[in-house]
């Protein structure tokens, strides 16, 4: 018998990447570029600096160099909770009776609960170094508000928080603990913008939307002196830093001369799973032996499957830059009973090109009651409680397994759990006590988001 | 300049320590056997075992062997969360500008959010290897029912949990998580067991408290057939199962070649601090050099630093055995505006001994407004949001390392960061908003509890 493979493979802090891998240099597709709402001309970078801090609106435009060197204080705070362990999910395979190897990249072990923090330790750190007040942001689900809280407390930023109605109202306590590192939360649409107010006037008993919070902490961030927008996906500089995920795993897959056949992420705005298969996807590029790629998303929220490949506002008051990328269109709202994240309309306009041309081999959406039994089955065998979103690549997993134990192959299967559960028990809940529905958006009900994709000739 | 030590010490997998320290082996003081309620006499293996599984009563009376193998489906397990890492707490030094050199040990990563699992998953698996249907336990905060939940869902055995019912209020999303793990949850007191219905009877409007949920607990266990009781701290049983924590901390300063001069727990029942410092405990023991040790209480149930040093029940209802131990009284309970745990009665008799002979140098006891408040700042600079039982520890840490900046000593101090905060952000949020407040018990309100200890002549 072969040497045993260890439950988790760690790097040493040593070993914990000194650069960010910029995948766009290796892209063969030209990347199309995010273009101004009012001329749809290219955005210059003068012109992205009132929204972005000027550090990152040059990554955001960087596609020449391979790798960006990460700044020391952002690799010291990386080292409180990185590297990540690579975990051999024995329980898992034992339960499936597959003869396929399991492993899964976990990045929720950090207080703000996933893998959201990467990108935001780094966004907080070129505000702080530009000597800028604070940052606005928006949040859905509460993963990227908490990880901005945290980065922004670490390093005495302020912190001005939208956050979707709804989930401010299923998630009280993702509130608390925003507040607690010391971000102001609102939630949206809200009377303290322009555009908040547009909405609430339309429909006072608005719930929100992911679109709606990024056009208030926009139009805070380029109003208020001092201050800047983050966001925690959907853009390239996000991607860039979440390479780290996928260099980790790779460097841990040498150190025991393993390799994934399979590459399985859960893909919302696509930060996770551009993050995870970042140095698989350079072998890809590179022509070299390659995983198979999994992009899964909600049956509610289907961008990549059911989406259209277009220019499209990343936000629902249309004030942003248009990207093009698989859309449901920015006015898109998923049915109100969908429970878990993965909520908005778009998809990262990297992994949009990379689907498109075929480098992503496969997008699949899943209905949440689906989802959740595969997190249940998974946190009872494996003692670990998975967010909704990380579930939905927990099922493909799951789902890949045991076709290996149909066929016999000893696949390796590499999937990202981006996330705990502990904030998502509202979702469980209902999943426990057998209140949870599904649905599959008709045709009919995505021609209403499609109707507001503009028509731009590019 | 030194080597730098990393911010995160991991033993590797094969160094998790394969047996478990009973500490019993190496006290000087005759630890005193706990009693029957009935007769007052040292109860025997045959008295217990309809409450204990067979295996654990062995463990619970066991004071000869110094080791205890780990059998080899808990080692299993533990390797799914297992070394946890030794924190060098670097930016709460600099936050601190202290010359010490603070570290944490933490507990707090797995999905049961604390060191509980540690003993869950021993005394599930002996249930299993009896042939047990099922386990019952009893839950305040949370903690114990959610390890509780995880190892007897891993295992595949059934579980009843009494919950107290105040906490069950406060936080119904622990049971959530405890159901997601297919549990049962029952908010104490409750009209399932005679003990709940007599004490409904006397106050329909009760909270109920940690005695109670015992009661209740037993109760069901010695009623059932195939079900035995389990506890999640107090007991011999448990702090030989948790001295995997000492052990790991002690080989973990071994590695960077430093040893601690200061060990700081929290104690509740006792199962952290009699875990944190199993291994250095036993230097102080063999008479060797050995670290400074301190208790940390809260003032509102302050068991070692106001209690007495008696026989007592470990249950409200008074049908459990009697321990020697520094108590409050079965019957306390503390103030409602109590928010952390740490709220029973009575403490450790292993622990209650070591105090008693000085082993333990000192117990220190803080209003939680002083414990959110460190709470607080650990969050902001170390990025990990800790429990408020454990915050209780970083306050004394905090204060031991602020007396190092003013006499310039650079201590070496280790804590136990025993938990997460996620599911206490209901007390955070008491604290961000200002409406916490302290009660110190005045001496006429202990006195209440102390006149229900039984009067024992031993």
């Amino acid at each position: 018998m072969s040497k045993q493979i260890p439950y988790k493979v760690y790097l040493t802090e040593e070993e914990i990447p000194k650069a960010w891998y910029n995948i766009r240099a290796d892209m063969k597709t030209d990347h199309r570029p995010i273009l101004h709402p009012g001329t749809l001309e290219p955005m210059t970078a003068d012109e992205l600096s009132p929204v972005f801090c000027t550090e990152l609106v040059k990554q955001e435009l960087n596609d020449k160099d391979r790798f960006i060197e990460i700044p020391e204080p952002i690799r010291d705070f990386y080292k409180m909770y990185r590297p990540s362990p690579l975990v051999r999910a024995y329980c898992l395979e034992k339960e499936l009776k597959t003869p396929a190897k399991i492993y899964y990249k976990y990045e929720g072990g950090n207080t703000s609960g996933s893998h959201k923090l990467n990108s935001a330790i780094a966004q907080a750190y070129y505000a702080k170094e530009q000597g800028l007040k604070g940052v606005t942001t928006e949040t859905g689900a509460g993963q990227w508000g908490t990880a901005m809280s945290m980065a922004c407390g670490h390093f005495g930023l302020d912190l001005k928080v939208y956050m979707v109605k709804v989930s401010a109202q299923q998630k009280p306590y993702r509130k608390t603990v925003m507040e607690t590192f010391n971000a102001k939360v609102t939630p949206s649409p809200s009377d303290t913008t322009n555009i908040g107010r547009k909405m609430l006037e339309s429909d006072p008993e608005s719930g929100g939307s992911l679109g709606t919070a990024i056009s208030e902490a926009v139009e805070v961030a380029v109003t208020t002196e001092g201050y800047r927008y983050t966001l925690g996906s959907v853009l390239n500089q996000v991607l860039l830093h979440q390479s780290i995920i996928g260099q980790e795993a790779k460097a841990a897959f040498e150190k025991i001369g393993e390799y994934p056949d399979i590459v399985i992420g859960c893909a919302g705005g696509g930060s996770n799973l551009g993050g995870l298969m970042s140095s698989f996807m350079a072998d890809k590029l590179a022509g070299k032996k390659a995983p198979y790629f999994i992009a899964v998303e909600p049956a509610s929220c289907p961008s990549l499957t059911r989406g259209k490949f277009a220019y499209d506002f990343c936000d629902t008051g249309m004030v942003t830059p248009l990207a093009k990328m698989y859309t449901l269109g920015a006015t898109y709202k998923p049915p109100s009973n969908h429970a878990g994240g993965l909520r908005y309309h778009g998809m990262a306009p990297i992994l949009s090109q990379l689907y498109h041309d075929g480098f992503i081999n496969e997008a699949r959406a899943i209905v949440q009651s689906d989802v959740f039994e595969a997190a249940t089955t998974f946190a009872r065998v494996e003692g670990n409680l998975p967010a909704p979103e990380s579930a939905h690549a927990i099922r493909a997993a799951i789902d890949e397994a045991i076709k290996c134990r149909e066929t016999g192959e000893e696949k390796t299967i590499l999937f990202g759990l981006s996330g705990t559960g502990y904030f998502d028990l509202g979702a469980y809940a209902q999943y426990n006590d057998g209140t949870m529905t599904d649905h599959i958006p008709t045709d009919e009900e995505l021609e209403l988001g499609f109707s507001a994709i503009p028509k731009v000739d590019k």
